[in-house]
């Protein structure tokens, strides 16, 4: 009757939503990616549990997500991959937070 | 002389190196928009003192990344950032790992 869930406060239910759509998948898989690539260990070591890695979906790793994101021959292996994604992207820096010329 | 630096194993030299560049900065501040909008505290809460946020760079909010990137007028406030440029990226999705057909 009134067993109040105290891991109700946990889920997030913006983040679950969003996990449901295969890009909201890459995504994800994209920014974990980006952390292990700079071994961003004690980051990942919260973001798994955070995001409900394996229990609500498994992220790809790197060279399955240049496989789905068909960017096998861009591949820069010293960016993560968000720096491919930038650049094949159409957005365009607009504005330099520091000029910092040289 | 045989001063050893105990901290010198939380030297992140790549994402520094990273981060030393516009768009390495503008990736990490997309990085922690996800982790923002999705309010992932508990990664938040240890991203900023891995990364170093504040100290060797300052990242930049939504708004502000919204501004930088151009995105004004396309920015579906349900998504966080990097599904937009996932969106306006040329790349495409080659392989669902989950059809999921309804």
């Amino acid at each position: 009757g009134e067993n109040v869930k105290t891991k109700s406060k946990l889920v997030n239910q913006n983040l679950i939503d969003f996990l449901s759509t295969t890009n909201g998948r890459l995504v994800a898989s994209l920014v974990r990616e980006f952390l292990e690539f700079f071994d961003l260990d004690f980051t990942l070591a919260v973001f798994d549990p955070e995001t409900n890695i394996g229990k609500d979906f498994k992220y790809r790793e790197r060279s399955k997500l240049i496989d789905a994101l068909g960017l096998t021959e861009l591949t820069d292996k010293k960016s993560p991959l968000l720096s491919e994604i930038m650049r094949l992207s159409k957005v365009s820096v607009l504005k330099s937070e520091s000029p910092t010329p040289t």
